[in-house]
């Protein structure tokens, strides 16, 4: 439905002719994501700041026009899809790095700055940004606040809400906020940062992010370690936690991942045979503590009963044993085109019982479900693979999809741990919240969005009381 | 103005007769808190449990009574003081640790758990809670995440909001809330649970929490260094900062709180004459981390200008190093029973110009102002002295208190990085958040709390237009 051209004009008249697409081509474009299940915008509109910003939220106020922020589309559950249509608000211009304060350890950066980009700009003057979610050379610092994006580094480092310290944004009405601050300790008011942080683009436009930096870890060591199950991988895990050692990257990767990793490559052997899981381990920070965490590193595995322990001797060999985690991505591509990318997540003890789980949906509803994650967190990539074409196996899928959900809930588990809902989640946010929450949650969106207009049908889905356009 | 009988009848129905109180002696023992500057509640309710704290909501939901939540009572900004009277409701029945989760890295708490208590048992089984604040010996979990406390460990290990994993909370209206959970990610919905984090229980009652823990740190070294004025000391931070040091403990002690605690201690010197500021630095992690990290920070404050390293062999050593901080709060009642004590908050970097501000107050206010805190946050707690008597010097106190608060701002700080707003130091809400930001916070405050009933008069200040009693 194209929108009112009254609208499209006052659209052009914020950010110039030039930044304003109504064409098919473009709509389309701006209206899809990673999830692959887009939905046109109506209109595409590309503000160079906050100014344009906020007068394009009164725009869509006054005329009750959805309005979606969009950072780098590289979302799995379709946060940045104009479900409902209306106006899809590309941050792609406002993509500087505006400061970064080596004597506070502080960077403050526009939305659309490329996460891959702020940390080589960082680390260059010797900081870290550890949160990396698989997309960073892609995915935006804005979208990775929305989503609260998470990583392998995350369990050492914690997540994106953990380095977000202030934030501009504007809300649906076109008032601008300022949230936190340059400060790591602030108790002033609500803590809408993090109301913010995760939010998913529903709650305000996120334009300006203020962000703690850490000093960059001067060294690091790499290990592999392969086991005949999962099961005796994650009791490395807990005899390594044991050890007081908290490793910078903890990667689990299960026998089917492997399997498809090692075609991809033509067949090359990456782990011995009858390996039921591999782990890739990284410690870093001062020189002499990684070469003590090593030691307890390969000490674990060997008790945890590990089949054959690596460490890489310089970064070459360290490329080479990430090889497998980077290859993941186009080696299941190899077995489907598709995968519904589920990133669940159980307290770390019970991932033997969520594989026992993953194991089950494979047996009964006859499909192919590589798993690999974020062991440390308990938070698995459970990738259940569909052919587009089959309408039988995605009916499958679906249905496996949800009895996951029912077995990770049983395992105290989050349907969730870093993609968010968007709206490809949004039907299952009932059966992990009660009621009482999402009405709780429902009310926030409503104080802050009355009318619904800011990225509409995502996390509550349809039933969203909150959306304007209902 | 005591309670309607019909409502002590009722809520003495719901708890049982002993634990509703209403005489005039509990109403004002309970009334008053760390801050000082009490106000009688008109009842006191002791519920045991979740259930019995939903009904006590509804039946002041029902009769407009303001319900103002009360743990350990430690705060400094009269967070849980009945402002507008009301039920005072203290959580001291529910003290229980539910669970400790080894496996996991979880404990679960009742709210009023001694903060200290928890630490003990956590530590019995190499497990640790970071979060320290100084009154931890009395404060209570339930308090400290109403609050999100910090404390000496925070430049290291984070404040409060980062070990809060998930909670049970009990809303105005009565329904029972779960945030979060038992996983250290998850993004489904809104993060409720650090929306409720430090929200000084003015949007819900906090009746469960899940911690996250981490392994106990096996070793620590306790160093102390002396400098002549905070800009040096401040730059061996930076200094310690550079060598990819970050400490466990990063104390600063000005002049004036050191003539203190030697004048307390009975003349024994603490440092060697001239000392304009001291650091006490303590790290911790794997033995062969401490010993190398120790090495770097005494680098540091030499490099940085020290006059005097001195690093703790033994625990006897260490004790004997931290009692000038362990002394700072007894020292400083012998100079005047009273002190306006403020933890403002500035880039880190910014420290020595926190201190020139104080020294200027100092002159223009004939004020003493004795300083010490948390300098890798930038975290000081500046101690306006005061005699309860003398009304002069309390006009001036405040004047000093303001204008301390405009140079924080000056300087892109905060008025608040540990006590929060409470009803202290609402008056000056709007000094450092802007008013579209204020109108955000009160659109949450509205929707969660639409009655106004919970803990009014706080962060707001009475112009709060959410207040039921107004």
């Amino acid at each position: 439905m194209p929108l009112d051209s009254v609208i499209v004009d006052r659209l052009r008249n914020v950010v110039g002719p030039d930044f304003v697409r109504v064409d098919a081509e473009s709509c389309a474009a701006y209206g899809t994501d990673a999830l692959k299940r887009g939905h046109p915008a109506d209109a595409v509109v590309l503000p160079a700041n906050t100014s344009e910003i906020a007068r394009i939220a009164r725009i869509c106020s006054e005329t009750r026009t959805p309005l979606v922020p969009r950072g780098g589309g590289t979302g799995y559950t379709g946060g940045a899809v104009p479900v409902r249509g209306g106006v899809l608000m590309s941050l792609e211009r406002m993509n500087r790095i505006l400061a970064i304060d080596q004597d506070n350890l502080i960077a403050i950066v526009e939305p659309n700055v490329v996460t891959g980009d702020l940390q080589d700009a960082v680390e260059r003057v010797g900081l870290f940004y550890p949160p990396d979610p698989a997309s960073l050379r892609q995915s935006v610092i804005g979208g990775n606040v929305a989503e609260c994006a998470g990583g392998p580094r995350a369990f050492k480092y914690g997540v994106t809400k953990h380095y977000v310290l202030g934030l501009e944004a504007v809300l649906a009405s076109g008032e601008v906020i300022r949230t936190g601050g340059k400060v790591v300790k602030n108790v002033v008011g609500y803590d809408l940062t993090q109301l913010l942080t995760g939010s998913e683009g529903t709650l305000a436009i996120i334009t300006e992010i203020t962000l703690r930096l850490i000093p960059k870890p001067p060294a690091r060591a790499t290990l592999r370690a392969t086991f005949m199950d999962v099961t005796t991988a994650v009791l490395a895990v807990t005899q390594l936690i044991a050890r007081r050692v908290i490793p910078a990257a903890l990667e689990l990767i299960d026998a089917d991942s492997l399997a498809a990793v090692s075609a991809y490559l033509k067949g090359r052997t990456l782990a011995p045979a009858g390996t039921g899981a591999l782990l890739l381990i990284e410690v870093d920070g001062l020189p002499e503590l990684v070469g003590a965490e090593a030691v307890r590193v390969a000490d674990a595995c060997r008790d945890a009963g590990a089949t054959e322990i690596l460490r890489a001797a310089d970064d070459r060999e360290r490329d080479e044993l990430w090889s497998v985690r980077r290859e993941l991505s186009p080696s299941l591509r190899t077995i489907t085109p598709l995968k519904f990318n589920h990133d669940v997540v159980v307290p770390r003890g019970r991932v033997p019982q969520l594989f026992a789980v993953v194991e089950q949906l494979r047996r009964t509803f006859d499909l192919r479900i590589p798993c690999f994650g974020h062991v440390g967190d308990g938070n698995i990539h459970v990738n259940i693979m569909v052919n587009p074409g089959d309408e039988a196996e995605i009916a499958r899928a679906h249905a496996a999809e949800r009895a996951l959900f029912e077995g990770v809930i049983g395992l105290e588990g989050s349907i969730s741990g870093e993609h968010g809902i968007g709206f490809a989640k949004a039907p299952y946010l009932s059966m992990e919240l009660t009621a009482p929450t999402i009405e709780a949650m429902r009310a926030v969106k409503q104080a802050l969005d009355p009318l619904g207009i800011l990225n509409p049908g995502k996390i509550f889905g349809s039933a969203s009381r909150t959306s304007g356009s209902e």
